[in-house]
């Protein structure tokens, strides 16, 4: 991609390892843009976060590994996608704890497409292995993105079904994105980043460490409208997706098996908890509200709105603010910008972002 | 059983083909007890129920036929249960038409036991049959009484299971009690009979009308607190049993099994219609709010078996494949699948099933 300031400012502070997401709104509210924060003095971001916070991004981030990241960037197919890109994906903006940056590398526009998320055991079966495939060709092939975490088993075998069917597939991958974890899945890496897309939260380079795994969970189930659990374990992290997926207001659907086969008792936990049993796409389908017709990408025909709506829209611009900046922007009353924000909301203009910021849309 | 006055009025107006359950209610409470009701006049009988049925009564029944009913109730271990009778069962007396005879043949104090319902296909395969007698075995030493319909397959199984452990079991037959159908379970019915019971609510002699098993089986749901079902096609008589348990308010249970399997497919439907996916007996007892005094189902030593059919077995996994399948997983030629196939269903590994498929069993 080009690497323009704005950019540059969210790769640094994405190096920041001391700015908390939660931090970072804190910022963006009382500064405006990521340019805007890095650029302030430590006394004045000091004023918001803690000395040692702001001393940090004072500083700035490692030079070396900015230049790698803008590097990086710079590759056909690379992109960086930050909490007011109109590319960031939507559904993430609802889930409690969205990446303020993205890094992709694939197809921008899969980003928010309707998509689905379907996971399970590394060691699934091969008869488990095969109902992946064949359930991600399905559903790709009635519009839905397929979601998964590019591990072996079931997540490799529904990236392959979904890139067969026409919804493609989206791997979240729990290392930095210009790393390959299994190794194993490197071929398989290859044609996601060509004719999918690969996503990470992750700094470059980033290695596998455990905790990020559960961690990138939240982002399997916070891209898709639901998630499918094909075999799991017990022990298996596909049912800390699904849990997460449950905490999402996502749904949680979960094939059965055999009582006799350690790779359904994780489903069948799911089932006797509330997750929805499927034995066919066209029951994911139904249950999504989706009928047997192919999934369209939502309309995104703009809303027709005006008066104070139209000039709370013009004043929010593209950088993510808040009730009272945009109050004083548009000289309205507080509780007037309120009432057009839920306006705005409604028309599919803007998003919430935690910390009662706002986020253009289109 | 000794025949009194009451015994012998409750088998005439059981052998009255007119009247009707509802109609009996009437007459009993006008007349106070079934000698009453057979001894009024025509007229005073028209005065409740129509005059056609009032001149029914007043004839009364087939006198060969109650001749042949009390000879079979003069024999040791042969009894007529109704609805005035302390023994009848009290389940049953809260559904919507319970029958106001019971012939049963067996252990009366059964009746008033906690019960709980196994049902199934009658073509089950030898996985569910063992399932079926695993489950029952152990609901049955944990106290419960297995209520069943002498059906081949899943009832079957269940009977024998529930025979083998302490709370015996119960089978509620399609046909008159001196009538065993199917053939085929002779020796069970006579088991049944002798250790557990052998109930019908139809005249002797009744033979198999396929009307009477789904009529049937409200009794079997009735009686028990809870109706599993074991492995069930869409068509099978067992899902009629679990609609009788939802509207009665009895619990229903569901194993799960591969979606590849058609015997699974009534067990999906259910738990996709509420009913409660269980995996152990353990599961069902606590659902029912019984203790933790169950006996889990034996484990079976792993046969030791090796080479192309430990190959073969792994690819079976836990859903049922057919030759070429597992041909093409283990890139084996067909034949040698085959001789594998012999060799693992020798072995108790695996069981053939309809369709030249083949299903995993341990």
């Amino acid at each position: 991609m080009e690497i323009d300031a704005r950019v540059e400012a969210w790769a640094s502070l994405q190096l920041l390892p001391r700015v908390s997401a939660r931090a970072l709104v804190a910022l963006l509210k009382s500064f405006g843009g990521p340019a805007q924060v890095l650029a302030a003095s430590p006394a004045m971001l000091a004023k918001v976060v803690p000395a040692e916070m702001a001393a940090a991004i004072a500083r700035g981030p490692d030079a070396a590994m900015l230049e790698q990241t803008l590097a990086w960037l710079r590759e056909p197919g690379h992109a960086l996608v930050a909490w007011d890109d109109p590319a960031y994906p939507h559904a993430l903006l609802s889930i409690a704890d969205p990446p303020p940056v993205l890094y992709l590398h694939g197809r921008s526009e899969l980003l928010n497409r309707p998509a689905l998320a379907i996971v399970g055991s590394r060691n699934a079966t091969m008869q488990g292995r095969e109902t992946a495939e064949a359930f991600a060709k399905a559903l790709s092939d009635a519009g839905l993105t397929v979601v998964s975490g590019l591990a072996l088993g079931i997540d490799a075998a529904a990236h392959r079904g979904g890139l067969t069917g026409t919804g493609a597939s989206l791997a979240v991958v729990g290392t930095g994105i210009d790393r390959v974890y299994p190794a194993a899945n490197r071929d398989l890496a290859h044609r996601l980043a060509a004719e999918g897309g690969v996503l990470s939260e992750f700094a470059l380079g980033t290695p596998p460490l455990p905790g990020n795994f559960p961690r990138r969970n939240r982002l399997i189930s916070g891209l898709a409208r639901g998630v499918l659990v094909v075999e799991a374990t017990l022990a298996s992290g596909s049912l800390i997706t699904a849990r997460f997926a449950a905490d999402q207001n996502r749904d949680v659907f979960a094939i059965p098996g055999s009582i006799h086969s350690p790779f359904s008792k994780g489903c069948h936990r799911l089932i006797k908890d509330g997750a929805k049993l499927v034995e066919s796409a066209q029951d994911v389908l139904e249950e999504l509200g989706l009928g047997s017709s192919a999934v369209t990408p939502a309309a995104t025909a703009p809303g027709v709105i005006g008066g104070d709506a139209a000039r709370v829209l013009t004043a929010l611009g593209y950088d993510p603010a808040g009730i009272d900046a945009l109050s004083t922007r548009c000289g309205l009353p507080a509780d007037v910008v309120s009432v057009a924000l839920v306006e705005l909301e409604l028309a599919g203009d803007i998003a919430g972002l935690p910390g009662g910021l706002y986020q253009r849309l289109r």
